[in-house]
């Protein structure tokens, strides 16, 4: 019986242990947009260093400083996780990243169940941060575990980079990582991030390009607080019909990007990425119907998957400082914030975007004389990325797919951002490949996010199976 | 001593009893607009039943069925609290509307101190309701009180008709109104509210105008659930978007309403109602300094005037459904629903105004040409009133002013709608008052709502010293 039949068999045989293990990860909500859930994400870090505590591993927690929030108010932020398992300086060192935080949930959103409860139904696991990212994490955990019961060798050392604010720009992180550029990335030959999906829900995939994002606040303000709309509309500007039509000069109806000058730093499709495109096993009327959605800005699939990897988008998010609630609240706002962000790609870099959509803003601004009083306030942005699919570490991953599944993966970009993948290739100046372990349908950062128990156990075994795969990359 | 200067004495007498009745009614959070409170706005009227009933009234609880939120949830409507003090067939009858529900306040919206809490600071009472409306029902309590206790006989039957779902439509009130017209209301001759404020902060008035109000949500539906908008962003047409450019179509930068055929509804101005406005002592400067306000739409003062009382407007509220607390989300909203309203003067008719409001969005709607889906709801709407304010019923009023601050007082509109007025007028086809106590700077429906201590001791005088010169209206 090989070494990778053997763990497949002992995986199998711990499902239960696994999934116990991922339903005390999900009952921390860690959620790091909210202040009121702080004290969870550090909760979640340390529970995490037990768990790789209990592997052997030698953990610290690196201090992030404090955040300071728009209010003004200080909170600290959540310590990055490191852990280092082998330090056999005949051995390649792998590092292995992943986040322990996650987005905001509440029932009240239109969760069918408690969202910082693990429920089991129809061979899914429903929780906020099941996929996104704390299944792939345990699965990590699942893969050595099991290869140490089995007195397997890991053919290379394993260093964790795990952080709790990724749901909230990676604030620090960049900063840590940088200070520890000689030190603890310093020996590191590959870097393994699992924490997108599949693009369908079938075939696996491996990934290597990313949207980076810049994210914007745009504030109103009327007066120093809110008014009676009996008592003073009529008199007073409206804010949020200010705020409104800024956001409508922002995209046109087929989601082209209506700021001077930022469709002309986008890096021109070539005819060899077209044909790779063609290629790509994508259904779109399948991806229509998953998300029950009748038209779509174009129904032609390359443009589909273009848009979604290698085209920038603006999404326009919603507003802080309006009535937001049920019923019928009669107040004229006094200070709103609109929050939209654009996912950037090659060659867009935030500084620049930033500067495009600062100058655009304010140009509107101008053209509409409002009496209130305006600000554009760009967050923390990313850059994009895009890796060579060639390299022998993406090769290794490709093994480890073909043993689990026994077919190729598909070679696929993400839209989203993991804002650290770049951070990790410009500082160990090596390879970095996502291998990601959930489906596309796994409504990661939305309601009823869940990862399928066939795909946390299955991904256990391709985290186990590359490892093995490891031994063969020099 | 006349008997108005022995209640003047013993109403200054009695203030800490009577800050403390207010404190105890503040302190329950009797929200109508939010599920969650309902109970408390049930408290709040129990707990005024029993204050009336030790001034001798006989109570009724008048159940209101129940109410179907938008979510499709049902929840039961408050009663409704009529209340009967004197039955003498020699005297004639005074009915005295209030409400006893309040609008949505929390810490987090900005306020300085608990909105549930009565704070006493400089002369002033902060807390939700202090003015609007427990305050001015306190007041009358406090009035009969004190005529009670020094057995001075009330010229008139007092009805009291107190609701709890004034903040939200005042929802089943009309029904109950209706269905007892020819009973509780048969007898009625004169009807006083006093639910809203001075026009400055120094001198009181008597208001015979109020705007209407019709209030709409606009559904726009893109997905079944929330998507990342990093994986689905490019790809779907966003929501929010469409409710933007939607939004940004309804005023222009002057407050004009751009809806089809709204302006022609409204009853011209005529020059003697221009000569009315300029007499009246207003001075827009403070008006902008209190609010903090740089420019307002006009800087006229009967135009801004008439833009609060005689002109319709339209006052966007925010958006339910979208991101609306800090931070960054990144999320694609499923399904938002827009919320505005208009404020309707004669001769604006809801249901033609609700008619002109919904030909326009789906007139536009058509025109933007979205993939989304569309819907626009209008919530119950409340007519506008104009009454005739040389009614020997005003001129009790204004002699009762008279009495205790030694002015005449302003005749104003209101801006604001309170719905029932109308109804009262209708039902009993009598003269119906607004009798104002609260200062123009109190701030209802805003953070950090309060009342004078001033104004609640002296509009307690007012309102006793009104109690008897109803004596000389026949």
């Amino acid at each position: 019986m090989s070494a990778y039949d053997q763990i497949s068999a002992a995986i199998d045989k711990k499902q239960s242990n696994f999934i116990q293990r991922l339903r005390e990860a999900v009952e921390i909500p860690s959620v790091s947009a909210d202040a009121a859930f702080r004290k969870d994400v550090f909760t979640m870090i340390s529970w995490t260093q037990k768990e790789l505590e209990r592997l052997g591993a030698v953990c610290e927690q690196i201090p992030n400083g404090i955040q300071k929030l728009s209010d003004g108010q200080e909170i600290p932020l959540p310590p990055v996780l490191f852990a280092t398992l082998g330090t056999d300086k005949s051995k390649k060192t792998l590092l292995v990243y992943g986040h322990l935080d996650v987005q905001p949930a509440a029932l009240s959103d239109g969760w069918d169940t408690d969202p910082f409860k693990l429920i089991e139904k129809d061979g899914k696991l429903y929780g906020r941060g099941s996929t996104d990212d704390k299944g792939p994490v345990m699965a990590w955990i699942n893969a050595i575990e099991v290869m140490h019961e089995l007195k397997i060798d890991i053919p290379v050392n394993i260093k964790f980079v795990l952080e709790g604010m990724e749901e909230s720009g990676s604030e620090g992180l960049e900063n840590i990582l940088n200070a520890h550029k000689n030190s603890f990335l310093s020996d590191v030959d590959f870097t393994c991030i699992s924490d997108n999906y599949w693009l369908g829900k079938k075939k696996p995939c491996i990934t290597y390009g990313l949207r980076g994002i810049c994210y914007y606040g745009v504030e109103i303000v009327v007066a120093k607080q809110d008014l009676h709309s009996g008592v003073f509309g009529g008199t007073v500007h409206d804010g949020v019909s200010d705020l409104c039509w800024l956001f409508s000069q922002l995209i046109d109806l087929h989601g082209n990007i209506k700021i001077d000058g930022l469709h002309e730093l986008v890096a021109p499709v070539t005819p060899e990425e077209v044909e790779l495109y063609k290629k790509i096993d994508f259904d779109v009327e399948d991806y229509k119907k998953d998300i029950a959605v009748d038209n779509l800005v174009t129904d032609d699939k390359v443009k589909v998957l273009m848009n979604r990897w290698r085209f920038p988008s603006l999404s326009l998010h919603g507003i802080e400082g309006a009535f937001h609630g049920p019923g019928a609240k009669t107040v004229i706002p006094s200070k709103i914030t609109g929050k939209f962000s654009i996912r950037i790609v090659p060659n867009m870099e935030p500084e620049v975007v930033d500067k495009l959509v600062v100058d655009y803003l304010n140009k509107l601004w101008a053209q509409r004389n409002s009496p209130n009083k305006f600000k554009v306030h760009p967050y923390q942005g990313s850059r994009p990325w895009v890796a060579d699919y060639n390299h022998p570490h993406f090769q290794a991953g490709a093994a480890a797919i073909k043993k689990v599944f026994g077919t190729e993966p598909d070679y696929t970009r993400e839209g989203g951002s993991i804002p650290v993948t770049l951070t990790f290739q410009e500082l160990t100046q090596k390879s970095v490949m996502l291998l990601p372990i959930g489906a596309s349908d796994d409504m990661a950062h939305s309601q009823n996010e869940k990862i399928n128990i066939s795909n946390y156990i299955e991904g256990t075994k391709v985290l186990a199976a590359y490892l093995l795969e490891l031994a063969n990359v020099q």
